[in-house]
């Protein structure tokens, strides 16, 4: 296999990591199957300790079931807004933070705690690294989506015992990400939580230390 | 911002996602401080709940923090080796599950659990969301190397108090992945451990259920 990338094909590498976005604004347009197939192959190439692949992924269109996640998100998010008392608490009502109605494609990933266990090469002292291969896969699939002008948004303001319950997960299989998918009329030039000032951009001298945990110089 | 890709852009993504591999066998080349910034630019671009940014990386060139760090691996893996009896663990024995002495570059990335805190959007009902945001940043990190021709390893196999207090972290921080950075003659073709016969490529049919957990037709 060929080591080397030539700029070209970097550059696309660096573009869809920088033009990458949480979306929450969709249109209705389905997904086209072949497409799909080929974001949910991206997802399933992800590393995942000791070979394990964990994932699976549960493709739902059923606006009955949307519904009733949506509503989990609305519970949820009732106790979220109370977090966030005063201005911070207007802002944060004003914020679209799901498009779990109108988003072509809902789709939960989820992670087998038990898959090939009990014990997992890698996993021996790190119990967590099934559930981090799982979250690689969820990366992979949006870098993916990105590139074929699909937007996904990560919806993660719903309890995640009513998930388990609406998926129907069976016993030690627990919900990672809940995402929603399809075209967009546009990616946002920088993520919108930093546009809407909700929190600052870290200086990158603040997070890349050298030896050891607050090093500033090599 | 544009939304679309074209087809060699495309392909460049879907490469890069096919060809990223974990890698254990490095040269010693030292890695151009231009393109250490770029992979670390693209890891910092990935998305974090709440835009809370949460991630923190320490290059460890010291060999002899490195060599601490290699001998707890060498604990872990003792602990590790005996959960795998018999035939599984001489096939276990026979495994290179590491590159910390010889890469060019170890790099630890922590998550900040306090970062912004404590109330973070998105974080309200699921804690564990940092910690993915995290994981996400390494993933990003993982595909810019390897489009750079670099190999990323991630070592699991130690104890996460180990490297607690290995990296100096302070309290609320927990370390994420142990990672080793550098050139390699060669990204191998497929998944060690599959090649290995350590464990099966799982079916997608098996992965893919529609609307419920199980169902396997839409």
């Amino acid at each position: 296999m060929n080591n080397g990338f030539n700029e070209s094909e970097r550059e696309a590498v660096y573009r869809v990591i920088r033009e990458r976005r949480d979306v929450r604004r969709f249109k209705s347009d389905p997904l086209p199957p072949p497409i799909l197939e080929r974001i949910l192959n991206a997802a399933m190439q992800a590393p995942s300790v000791g070979y394990s692949q964990p994932w699976n992924f549960i493709l739902v269109k059923d606006l009955i079931i949307r519904r009733k996640v949506h509503e989990a998100f609305q519970r949820a998010n009732e106790e979220a807004k109370a977090m966030f008392p005063g201005e911070r608490g207007e802002k944060y009502a004003s914020l679209k933070l799901e498009g779990i109605l109108d988003s072509a494609l809902n789709l939960c990933v989820t992670c087998d705690r038990n898959r090939f266990g009990p014990a997992i090469l890698g996993r021996t002292c790190q119990p967590d690294m099934d559930l981090y291969s799982t979250v690689c896969a969820v990366q992979n699939l949006w870098l993916a989506a990105r590139c074929e002008g699909i937007g996904v948004g990560w919806v993660s303001i719903i309890k995640p015992e009513e998930l388990t319950a609406l998926m129907g997960l069976p016993e030690g299989v627990v919900p990672i990400a809940y995402l929603c998918l399809g075209y967009t009329d546009g990616f946002a030039p920088e993520p919108e939580l930093k546009t809407a000032g909700w929190l600052p951009q870290m200086p990158s001298d603040e997070l890349i230390f050298y030896e050891q945990w607050g090093k500033k110089e090599a």
